[in-house]
């Protein structure tokens, strides 16, 4: 039998929460102390790294991005490892920084057909479609398995097989603020304001509709994730303009845009730049601009350092995920007995 | 009889809305079209004005704060005015900016008994029970009376005799996805992942039990909200020591710290400046510092502009919100059903 998705409900159950009989660990400490087997090295070949020319003190400024994993935004990513491969991005610029929302690069002349770039050829066309994958196109990521029309028998026929308990009632549950002792927020995954559940799936927090066997899954835009700039409507984008988020998780954004990926080291570097002052932080004179002076695939470069993300499949991360929607450390006064998605960043570390 | 908070299910009930018969319009053009008698004029006295030292360039960086009125947070806001007019902050600095979460300000040496600045005589010692405000506090707010015995009984006696719906049931509603015509997401103010509901009140974003004549109410942590850092508890933080959501809104801070205010306009020059090293994102040397020249009262700056700021209980608010929730312009393929109260910010601008 496959193994199907682990819902959050069973991850927060209470059974697999320890008693506490000390002094609780905050969130960091969780992480700290959680097992090395709890941890997942990403593949160089999912990373893509991104230098900005230095700052004016001559301080390096280097973004490491993860992609997504199959089977989400295969197309995008495809074409995004297209264009490091043709060095595409070499001299072009970070072009827009708007407060609370994102920070956006690529080539500054895109939109003159005289000076524009030439893309690589052999650049993928997606469909608004693939903006969202379906839980058959994951069960078979996770396995390694074409989509073929008998790939795809098998498993509608696994997935409707499976006895699954009803999803649990929807409720308010208005105990679970302010209970210190409250140990199970089996409500908080719920209680999205955009998604009728949402839940991690292997180290990415999604977004789903979440009762049928073909039901749809989505990443969501939190804070640091990368997406595909797009223009009106059909277009979806090449990939070659690309945007981090910035500030508050803009999940309007969700199933619009494609998103491709995650910043997981030097945020910082995109995030404190300076805002642009033109129309949606555009900067207004090419001397605002920020150079890119490379960007490679993880492959490409032999002195990258390994990273890991801390399995959302594991109990550390359960753990984790627990205390920061129930903060019991010395500082708080009242855990708040939730959290939304966006405020439970996957830990990422450089590999030990 | 009194009027009572208008709760978003109103704002938002169907008859509200307008029949879209032309292209709908984006959030910021339903505000470029409310009417002026929509707006609300701040009251200077209620502006906290910050010059942070101009940048290399030369450029001036102005901080504008609008403060929590009545009933929130009085304690704080008091001293915050006393500490203005003495002058407290004048030569402090940004100590603090770490990626995601805050930027803080107040005495670099706040710590150390020999160097600190002294607090000017008078400031109040705050209750951690003053972090949230109940129903009574509210509308004697509205009305200007003072609380006693007197006036509490008998808005007890008011709000026990209204009349009120019972609240909806609770409710997942899967069909407020990816619905385009879908007008009214009455649901979205109580999916909320740390409140049981939330909801608009003279502008600010609260967190409230929403059931009781009594219930309590409480402002909440979104971008740009200013709060008064405290040590551990039962400290409450006198004020001297503020600081600025930078990141997705750290809602888990929501009645464990004290909100004072929020940001109206020059959040950029706390959101792009450089983080913090050290811990917490604390700087590591004064060096990195922004130093703080001057904080000011609005009512002593002559030259300050007006400011005000969208009604929330307008109808143009209501339909601002709706469109967020619900992204009908031509960018968006599928509107969300939903917004969190963090991603639906209330206008604020330069008065006309």
């Amino acid at each position: 039998m496959r193994m199907f998705l682990l819902p959050i409900a069973a991850l927060l159950s209470p059974g697999s929460l320890l008693a506490e009989t000390r002094p609780a660990l905050s969130p960091p400490e969780i992480v700290a102390v959680a097992p090395a087997s709890d941890w997942v090295r990403i593949a160089p070949a999912d990373l893509l790294v991104m230098d900005l020319a230095p700052t004016a003190a001559g301080t390096p400024r280097r973004v490491v991005i993860q992609l997504l994993p199959a089977p989400f935004s295969q197309g995008w990513t495809g074409n995004i490892r297209k264009l490091a491969a043709a060095r595409f991005w070499d001299g072009t610029a970070v072009v827009r920084v708007q407060d609370n929302y994102v920070t956006q690069w690529g080539d500054p002349d895109a939109e003159d057909k005289a000076k524009a770039r030439k893309l690589p050829d052999g650049l993928a066309v997606m469909a608004e479609s693939a903006y969202t994958v379906d839980q058959i196109d994951i069960q078979l990521a996770q396995f390694g398995e074409e989509r073929t029309p008998e790939s795809e028998a098998q498993w509608r026929k696994d997935l409707s097989s499976v006895k699954r308990a009803p999803p649990p009632e929807p409720r308010r549950n208005p105990d679970i603020i302010g209970t210190r002792t409250r140990s199970a927020p089996d409500g908080w995954h719920e209680r999205d304001a955009y998604a009728p559940y949402v839940q991690f799936h292997a180290g990415w927090p999604l977004g789903t509709a979440g009762k049928k066997a073909d039901a749809r899954f989505w990443p969501v835009h939190c804070y640091g994730m990368v997406g595909a700039g797009r223009n009106m409507s059909p277009d979806t984008g090449t990939g070659a303009e690309l945007y981090a988020v910035i500030g508050h998780a803009p999940r309007h954004l969700d199933r619009n845009i494609a998103l491709v990926g995650r910043v997981i080291e030097g945020i910082e570097h995109l995030s404190s730049l300076p805002r642009g002052t033109g129309p949606l932080g555009f900067y207004e004179t090419p001397q605002e601009r920020t150079a890119i002076t490379a960007v490679r695939l993880g492959t490409e470069l032999a002195d990258l350092p390994g990273y890991e993300y801390l399995s959302t499949e594991s109990a550390s991360f359960a753990r984790y995920a627990d205390a920061r929607a129930n903060r019991r450390d010395a500082f708080f006064i009242r855990p708040a007995g939730g959290a939304d998605i966006c405020n439970i960043p996957v830990p990422v570390r450089r590999a030990k």
